[in-house]
């Protein structure tokens, strides 16, 4: 039969195991980065190819999907690796559930690009497919760091994510930009959206700021070119403000400002990558070193001749503080947790009104995000808060579970 | 390489390997439940016996000690298959280290039991022992409710964690009484302490009513013996009104009451467990025929010929609709936790409190909690709405981490 020394140091295997696979998930949130990162490449490259009729881009397009199919490659086999050990995955029901999601938008990506190299669809709608491949991937970014128990990893992952996102943001305003730019001429109606991208990005800097250390910080601060960030803002003010038609050229210099920009953040992400890698490589020496300090103790406690001081209700207080002290920071660290976490909430009541529109209105995902967006445009308020309304209106609507 | 919809199927898998997991934890919870009362009688007993200077219940005490050694095996062998499958059990550090402090505290009972039987310590002290254990047992339920990660589950067990924290509050104040009327006095201190554990009870008992199934309501209605709690409030206004010399004789009518109202709430707790197992073992095979009929369509879904309708947009329409209504499914029943689990904070904040106490004041964990409870006692506050003033101080007070 065990003893309770013997469940404390079984308690710190546990941590240890759960931060082996917290790294394997960490690995995977890097990968899915370069994926995310060549896909909004692509995209860029398939969308300008699309609007000049095939005239621009070729075979860069060509060049860059083959690109993307080898880090779409070694995602697959992260998402393999995660299956074999299923049953030691942390909410692995959601997890693998976005999985499901994100291989189902790859399956889809050989199709697309037929599509697209015989021209077979407008450039809108090939933007709109990899916009939501990107969101699938981001979704199982948004889960792995949902689902980590160290704190301080959790931190990191949340930190990571919101960069993912707001650099996704950045990608669809580089596109909605090109586009508005190459039509010249911008409805009311898309100044609200592109202005809607603008925000949507801040709020995502905003949490990442809020949760990485200095180090990223600065990183992040000297990866901004002001030249870039100047030219950025004069065309976005061209862009939205322009009552007139806008001058063509401004696309190309639109679409090289904000490559440049995103180009920067990636470098950003990959530091953020190494260092995700490297707090759980720490984490995990810290813990394995913590578990061989207080196994040796045990083992020299139990190891002392009878009389020996402590002994009797010294040594059991020496065990029992151990015990307590562990116990105690164990619920430090979930406090922490869970503070850090609350943090992806807002995320989450976006995605349950939009479930909610979708099954009471009977619409799709994107029509019921774009219901959401437009109420909080017409009542210029926080999509969250218009999100939150629409839950607490859940009750009184008629149908639905 | 594996397709999305094979991770559907291991997202439907872990989902399955969780309630496995859980069921052995509910398993575990009854087991300790039985654990726990037996621990009463023999607290109980042990403390007439040594009050009596071991005139009354020797023999007894004896065989109550052994039947709770029998009991005791059965948590062992548990806790052993727990930590079989360290690497799969949810939350395993906090889990584990709860359990190390409840073994810690069975490996006591030996030499408690020696001292009692050669009546080398007082009642109150023997007493004082036996609460803490019990308490330690008791977190380990808690945990298990805490890390549970099936709502309903969650929501048997949360009930079932409150209905044991009111049985032993019950208990303690069988105990408090007792010696109370034996003593022939009580102090307005001692009033106030009865007040607590009435009140305590209370709040307990309600959370069970809040969790609880009508089924199970309706069976504790049942077991409310009206006789017996018109006793029991009448020794009860007895000893926390009287001014002058309380009836010694009164303290077997009060015991004797208290352990009827104890055992007839046993007969609940057993009718708990058994509907916990219950219900482990119907969610678990409804999860087995959702895996069965998900793998069956997604297997005739491809093993159609190739122009059956639906195919191409239709095929992939059906496949994404099914991944996404798990996905909303899996954050219902998240939120869904979240707000269950929500229940548990008080806990964590007296916890939390207590701690800081500790650490900062150099208290023990019952110093700690009795000046928590003093200062509820002063202010006429919730003993939460204390704790939580105690952690909003946390940033002004000296040292800590």
């Amino acid at each position: 039969m065990k003893s309770g020394s013997s469940f404390l140091l079984a308690a710190r295997q546990c941590e240890i195991a759960e931060l082996e696979q917290l790294a394997r998930t960490c690995e995977l949130v890097g990968v899915i980065g370069r994926l995310v990162h060549a896909l909004q490449r692509e995209r860029g490259l398939a969308s300008v190819f699309l609007s000049s009729q095939g005239a621009i881009y070729a075979a860069q397009r060509e060049q860059q999907a083959a690109a993307c199919r080898v880090v779409e490659q070694e995602v697959r086999v992260h998402f393999e690796q995660l299956d074999t050990d299923a049953s030691r995955v942390r909410n692995g029901s959601r997890l693998f559930s976005r999985v499901a999601v994100a291989l189902h938008g790859l399956e889809g990506l050989p199709v697309l690009r037929e599509r697209i190299a015989a021209q077979a669809c407008e450039a809108p709608e090939a933007t709109a497919a990899y916009i939501k491949l990107v969101a699938a991937l981001l979704a199982v970014v948004f889960e792995a760091a949902d689902a980590a128990t160290d704190p301080e990893v959790s931190r990191a992952l949340v930190a990571m994510f919101n960069f993912m996102q707001g650099k996704e943001f950045a990608g669809q305003e580089r596109a909605f930009g090109a586009r508005a730019f190459a039509a010249g001429a911008i409805a009311p109606e898309g100044v609200q959206q592109w202005r809607h991208l603008i925000d949507a990005q801040q709020g995502c800097f905003q949490a990442f700021a809020d949760f990485s250390d200095p180090e990223v910080l600065r990183a992040d601060q000297a990866s901004r070119d002001p030249a870039v960030l100047a030219e950025l803002e004069r065309l976005r003010r061209i862009g939205c403000t322009s009552r007139g038609p806008l001058e063509q050229e401004a696309s190309h210099a639109w679409y090289a400002c904000c490559t440049r920009r995103i180009d920067a953040m990636k470098e950003v992400e990959d530091l953020l990558a190494l260092n995700l890698r490297r707090l759980c490589e720490t984490r995990i020496a810290q813990t394995r070193a913590e578990l061989r300090d207080q196994r040796a103790l045990l083992e020299e406690i139990a190891s002392r001749p009878v009389g020996t001081a402590p002994y009797g209700p010294q040594l059991e207080r020496s065990i029992l503080d151990m015990v307590q002290e562990q116990s105690r920071r164990l619920q430090a660290m979930s406090d922490e947790l869970d503070a850090v976490r609350s943090t992806l909430n807002e995320r989450k009541v976006v995605e349950r009104a939009k479930g909610l529109l979708m099954a009471h209105r009977a619409m799709s995902e994107d029509e019921a995000y774009k219901a959401l967006r437009q109420m909080a445009m017409n009542q210029n308020r926080r999509l969250v808060d218009v999100a939150g309304a629409v839950l607490s209106l859940a009750d009184v609507l008629p149908g639905g579970r």
